[in-house]
């Protein structure tokens, strides 16, 4: 019955665990996909072209841009970040869930374009907590640490604009309620062509038994 | 966080088995109430005043709409139907959420008066299988179950007003998908206070640690 495959969004402050909370539910959803999305940032420790980020120069970005392959684009602590529109729209029409981990502007595009998709904010348990959580991933600056701070203080006030919200206060409980909401999502009755599901679900009607 | 519950409308064919799946999710979710609706129909064997509904005569219901008393009423087979405001009302006021099973007719009034309900349609797996379930239900008479079944056929169309909808055709999976739903709910953005929520979250952000 489900033809048709959604786009789930996920939004928070950075360090509220999206990526930890993401790839807890992978194993549970088999057809649920990572939308990898396009970045000028330098790539992390351990981070893998074309699997967590497609990494592009500043130049190649705005060809993009300009190109229109992106659904969404955003500039963020100095970076640009992206989302490819091919790759998210043939994993849709293939029946595919497909999930982006975004910020609160991306998000906003993509509300605008996809009204369909489903927006979801995870958030850490407290300012305190986040704070820690920054402080403690050793890979950024203490500058960036701050400028995502602030960042992320003003992103809350972005929480309205989502469809629901995560408190991150416990990974395993976290990940349990995306698997849930993404569960129950496919359950809408405005993802299913309605007139095809009825012929199907009548077919016996004529039946004189 | 979640200070105000919400209201749960479970609808189908009558043999669907809205009340068995509903029975098989309240030890799950604590804090859900059973709606009890006023009805002017015979009891049938078992059904207790109170508890599956409140038993009325048509003057006591008549009554009761007149002075503004039913969230929602309808006539259905030749009795009458009817939700009581003051239960639903102070329930979800107290943090619960409230579910009930009514037609389409009494949804589709709630859906106007209360449009933060969220609406669910439960279907046996086809046409056939409901013709089998209704014939096997020995309770009703040959024309009160032709009549349901007629009716039943029309109120699939009304499937496109609801949120959601459960394919019944194993009994452990529609109810964990109604229980994926509600709990799905919960996480509603625009069910929270988003001033007070933010103000408890922020808390610790005077801080100077």
């Amino acid at each position: 019955m489900h033809a048709e495959g959604f786009l789930v969004v996920l939004s928070g402050p950075s360090g509220a665990g999206k990526n930890t909370v993401m790839n807890a539910i992978f194993s549970s959803i088999p057809n649920l996909v990572y939308s990898v999305s396009v970045t000028t940032r330098a790539p992390r420790d351990g981070e893998r072209e074309g699997i967590d980020y497609f990494f592009r120069t500043p130049e190649d970005f705005s060809q993009m841009v300009e190109r229109g392959e992106l659904i969404e684009w955003a500039q963020f602590c100095g970076n640009y970040y992206g989302t490819p529109r091919f790759f998210v729209e043939d994993m849709i029409s293939q029946g595919k869930i497909v999930i982006m981990d975004i910020e609160t502007l991306g998000a906003a595009q993509i509300r605008k374009k996809m009204p369909e998709a489903v927006l979801v904010f995870l958030l850490p348990p407290s300012w305190n907590d986040l704070k820690h959580r920054l402080l403690s991933r050793a890979q950024d600056s203490q500058e960036v640490i701050a400028e995502r701070l602030e960042k992320s203080f003003e992103e809350i006030n972005k929480m309205a604009e989502y469809d629901y919200f995560i408190i991150n206060d416990d990974l395993e409980n976290a990940a349990e309620q995306l698997r849930t909401i993404i569960k129950a999502e496919m359950s809408r009755v405005s993802r299913i062509k309605l007139d095809e599901f009825r012929t199907l679900w009548q077919g016996g009607k004529s039946d004189n038994e």
